[in-house]
């Protein structure tokens, strides 16, 4: 690549600026190296309960998306298997021109049949799914009132649409209330929320919220990527926890968490799903998941409707965990499900605590800005099914001595 | 889903309705009946030169972008397998937060040294390789300059930066000269280029368009998707093919076509890669991609590389289609690579043609609006290094006579 010359003019701007001088490169920059990293590191195998990484050394993984275990499954391993001797490694185009084959359809199918919906539309990333879905809904005096703490691809893709962005105080009724109640009365409306706040594992106040939106009339637009074969009794998400999923209009997931995977879906209505195929863009335009991906998926859905057993024990370790940190002085923020946080606060005790997990043998996520507002971090954590309830109680106290520690260090600095 | 009840006001718009009611629903819906369709039907079987369609019949596959024939690759298969062992079936979250895996650090440093460039940025697709590049430059005062005929995802890509965008007529030097030296001295500028236009086969003047940057000091993003494994002598694409490749700031590839896969990347220096890295919304808060999707693209790329002979039977297999058809009376659109567009007219001509070829024995892909222009529809077809001169060279004769025959319909329709 070309050094960039300015050979025009003396004056002209660099419109690479945004990228070349974000503050955050170089600490991401850190992160190959395990022995000073303060945030993720490689992996070297699966992420399973125990997981090895790059220096080599195993730790328990408690930030990994692979909610039911499935990702290593050896029955989804051998479905994979399978799809790439009959289909091959790639669909080689788009779900519109020649990418469609009939896993796609069973797939499909077997979403639209676990969720109740007429339809579910495939897509490259759960990023998609909501970029696909919002950018080709709404008119341009429609609104689209969303939470602000929603994952970014919904606020991405409420921007991409036509409509008029609004947004609402992070699970406030009263904020949305006073939004809708705002709203021109013929505008059409769709109300934005995550059913689980994927940083801090907090619920979306969905019966509230279903309420609201049918006084007022408009759609109800939910993300359950950290939902789908966590919550509810059969792991449809937290729209089923609360039993509310027949009152939302379209469900957006990843299959990359739960399902083993990689990509999304849209749940709808025929009609909605159709119209996604006809129009919108990371849809019509995108090559077709590949076969194994697939597969995998198809077959983890598959076991999660056939082992409940599996979602009640993802749903007792989460519940597991929670209690042992509160118990060691580390309350995690309230919510419920495979997601839990540990507030640490500033960016430099969020990545001390991180590194002092990780010293002592446990994975987790340090999360910061942009993921959660600056100032507010946390360690993230995550269950699995096929964690141990020894492999929990041990996690959560080093979990909590790390943040412990880090916090009394931080409160000796600041007095210091 | 719940029937969409308007009880809050008679008078309020549904939001949905651009999803409900769009005009190609219709069409689209057709294509799962294969004694029906007039596109795309399910394959049963991987996109080999002679492939199996939904309706247990094989035909001559002219419709994949599996260009160098290596998603059915034994070696290619055998390291998908591979990696499904060893990793599993799911990365199971975000690269920045716990989706890096050592297999995705030996893609990204295989794919930035066949391009030669510092580094490369690996992506869920194709399409989010443009969202991540683009959606993170710009500065509010910088401009997009954008060929009007670019690939639907740089469209949305440009749109969802800061920046202005300014469309120039497609592949018109004189054009984009008098958008740049409309530019106020002082903006910045990206020039936004697809290499080889992925409907019509034809490649952008990139001589013209790198000496019109360098002379306006503006960078240079250049697609090549349909470019990489097809042109130049390495296949690193349409500006290798004309000798520019060092002189373009980012280029953006999808890994779904040559390379066997699924995904996309962004080969670019490495203060740029960080910037994505650290702050575009498609590659911070997307899942990782699936291992085993990651280990065919090194390998597919590693072939693609240790076997130069397959790249040259490839730019073979497209001269001689392309020489098939003229002779044979259904001229192509001026291009040169893996695809090929056969103008058609119409949306019922396209139809028309479409069906008959796939009555006969041929697979193509069916282009219509919206992925042209309206009444500018094409039977694209794509050759692959797998094809033999007799398969190619039967196709041609079936796919002229099958648009010689819809053009003679429809010249007697206008006349009747």
């Amino acid at each position: 690549m070309p050094e960039y010359v300015d050979s025009a003019s003396a004056r002209r701007r660099d419109p690479f600026a945004p990228l070349l001088h974000n503050p955050l490169a170089a600490m991401l920059r850190q992160h190959l190296s395990t022995d000073r990293a303060t945030h993720a590191v490689p992996t070297a195998g699966a992420p399973l309960p125990v997981t090895t990484y790059a220096d080599g050394r195993a730790r328990i993984n408690l930030g990994t998306g692979n909610y039911l275990g499935l990702a290593g499954d050896p029955r989804v391993i051998e479905a994979a298997e399978a799809a790439l001797h009959r289909y091959g490694t790639s669909a080689s185009g788009s779900r519109v021109l020649n990418g469609t084959s009939a896993l796609h359809l069973a797939l499909e199918e077997e979403l639209a049949d676990h969720y109740g919906t007429e339809a579910a539309v495939l897509t490259s990333s759960g990023v998609n799914a909501n970029l696909a879905l919002l950018s080709a809904a709404c008119g341009p005096d429609d609104v689209l009132l969303v939470d602000a703490h929603v994952h970014a691809s919904l606020h991405a893709a409420a921007a991409a649409s036509r409509g008029t962005v609004v947004r609402w105080r992070h699970n406030d009724l009263g904020s949305l209330e006073a939004r809708l109640a705002a709203l021109d009365p013929r505008a059409g409306g769709i109300v934005v929320v995550d059913g689980v706040y994927s940083m801090t594992g907090e619920l979306a106040p969905l019966a509230g919220i279903v309420a609201l939106c049918e006084r007022y009339g408009v759609r109800l637009v939910v993300d359950e990527a950290h939902g789908l074969g966590v919550l509810g009794a059969t792991g449809r998400g937290a729209a089923e926890q609360v039993g509310v999923l027949d009152r939302v209009d379209a469900v957006t997931v990843a299959l990359s968490k739960s399902l083993a995977s990689v990509g999304g879906a849209v749940l709808t209505s025929r009609a909605v799903a159709d119209g996604i195929r006809a129009g919108a863009m990371p849809y019509v335009f995108s090559a077709a998941n590949d076969p194994a991906s697939v597969a995998a998926a198809l077959t983890a859905l598959r076991i999660l409707r056939a082992e409940p057993e599996r979602l009640l024990r993802l749903q007792h370790n989460g519940e597991l965990l929670r209690r042992e940190l509160a118990a060691a002085g580390a309350d995690p923020v309230p919510g419920r499900g495979a997601v839990l946080a540990v507030p640490t606060g500033s960016e430099d005790v969020t990545a001390a605590a991180w590194r002092a997990s990780f010293d002592a043998g446990v994975y987790t996520n340090a999360v910061a800005y942009p993921a959660v507002p600056r100032g507010k971090g946390v360690l993230r954590l995550t269950v699995m099914a096929t964690h141990t309830d020894e492999q929990l109680r041990e996690a959560a106290q080093v979990v909590a001595a790390a943040v412990r520690a880090t916090r009394d260090g931080d409160r000796e600095l600041a007095f210091a």
